[in-house]
């Protein structure tokens, strides 16, 4: 088994390179082991319209998958979208077994696990889950169960919890090596939220760029919420992608709105991201943490409806990593 | 050399063991190798007055010593203190070569590795430097350097930078495994400092306890800084261990107060914390972050001296550790 897992690590690996690009089909990554359990080809989601990820790699392996193994991250699909189903590929390339990470929640696509069997597939499910739950299928398979789009809280903060210096400086808090981070996930994210108090304040392009400084080739789009109106000179409404104004102060109308998306970062200064966090509509947090002190007045969340340590607002960490001479920390609900 | 530095980090390990309970010692672990490279002997300093790492180790090896190696986290002492030169136990023992992570900086006792390269012992400095300097020997080392007790601030925090829920509710921020950790800590250094704020507030006993509630073998000295009057029946003055009352505000008159100890661990609420590190008397911080938010006005740390950003506290991540639910981070100064 411990060839499969390996397979399994390569796969998720895949998957995070496509993450992003293969909306609305999940990112998944596909590994197929020969009879002598040897890697005989990989793929990764194409985006919409291209081959899934089980059909890329089986096109590589070709006569080799005859026999072997298909790792994949996700059950392989049923149905016929756009393209025929995955489980008509693997059962034509004559693979011996399928092994999955994750079970297809999504009626549509699910039963491939049963039709493969049928076919004389063996197949096993949930070879890392957790890894790959977490991670690249996490922002698809939240959508999959609640039909909503998840969200992230993306913060740079000082380590005693500021945001700002008492004077208000901010730039820069965290490093360039955390900026250029954040940069690479703007590109791989639907859309980012910010306030109008954070446009009036720092008017941001909210654009991805990469360490040149120019646009990565993939835009979010851009949101901005709240009840002030937005000058028309604000650099957030650019041409450099596009930008959504929604005039409200409630999170989940906000959440409502971007109901077709399904990776959403939110971006927003102590006021938004303190209404989000009192509405329950925060998925993940990901704190960009600086070896600095800043003290002063200026925290990078004020309000998040606790009065009392009993009520506080229990997460779990479930990742720390360092970025440059910062620590990148994530948290998920308990 | 591999050998050399597998048996450098369990030197490494067995003087962890054995902080806090060397002083005016330093805690040192050693190694020594048998001609073949395998471990023959192992020790760590004594308590005052009993056999330094060194003779332990060649005791325990006995005759595999000849021609050996001893590898030694400090370099072997070449001063008649209450105890011999270790330098003469390791001639007197036959080792061909000695390999030590730093050099003594303190002038009584340096020399060793000229005595022994003197005797026909290869010698070789800096294995592993980093690690023995930042870890088992960094208290003892500063203190070699400065003259000054080293001083950690220790403190508890949310996420968010938070010391306390907005209705002053703090227990317990951190989890049950992040306290051990700090009762673990306080039974090894030699002075706990809080303010007369947090006598006031929270009246602890300041000792070290282990997990079933009972009082460590080792107790540092507890010491209050402050003008106010602590009541005779605060607990910190119970004869749980002996307690310094320093009435003064300023910290590097506390500092100077401790000039006999080494290793000391600073408790102390915003205010206290916020002095020690506008006056730049703190030598290492260790935040034990919860994976909770708490908002509202009760920050960890209020006024370090900051007013705009580029004048920030810059510090640097050393280490990052999961202690239950919890992550305890630690930084040093740039």
């Amino acid at each position: 088994m411990s060839g499969a897992e390996a397979a399994m690590r390569r796969a998720i690996e895949l998957s995070e390179q496509v993450k992003g690009s293969t909306y609305p089909n999940p990112p998944v990554g596909a590994v197929i082991l020969d009879r002598d359990g040897e890697i005989a080809g990989v793929g990764a989601t194409e985006p919409v319209g291209g081959p899934h990820a089980e059909v890329l790699a089986l096109r590589r392996a070709g006569e080799r998958a005859v026999g072997g193994t298909a790792v994949v991250t996700l059950e392989p699909c049923n149905h016929h979208g756009r393209t025929p189903p995955c489980v008509d590929a693997l059962l034509a390339a004559g693979v011996a077994s399928v092994v999955y990470a994750i079970a297809d929640p999504n009626p549509a696509a699910a039963g491939g696990s049963a039709r493969l069997a049928d076919g004389g597939v063996r197949t096993e499910a949930g070879l890392l889950a957790d890894e790959a739950a977490g991670g690249p299928l996490r922002e698809w398979l939240h959508k999959q169960r609640t039909g909503r789009p998840h969200v992230t809280w993306k913060y740079a903060t000082s380590v005693d919890g500021r945001s700002a210096a008492a004077d208000g400086s901010s730039q820069w808090i965290t490093s360039e090596a955390s900026r250029a981070d954040v940069h690479r996930r703007r590109a791989v994210v639907d859309a980012i939220v910010v306030g109008t108090g954070t446009v009036f304040t720092d008017d941001p392009t909210l654009t991805a760029r990469l360490p040149d400084g120019s646009l990565a080739a993939r835009q979010p789009l851009r949101v901005v919420v709240g009840q002030r109106e937005v000058s028309s000179e604000a650099r957030v409404l650019n041409d450099d992608s596009r930008t959504m104004v929604i005039r409200t102060r409630d999170p989940w109308e906000v959440v409502r709105a971007l109901s077709d998306r399904t990776d959403v970062l939110l971006e927003g200064g102590p006021t938004l991201a303190g209404a989000f966090l009192r509405a329950g509509a925060i998925d993940r947090i990901l704190a960009y943490v600086a070896p600095i002190l800043l003290g002063g007045p200026i925290a990078a969340v004020d309000d998040v409806g606790v009065l009392t340590i009993s009520n506080a607002q229990r997460w779990r960490f479930d990742g720390t990593e360092r970025i440059g001479p910062d620590l990148r920390l994530s948290l998920v609900p308990t």
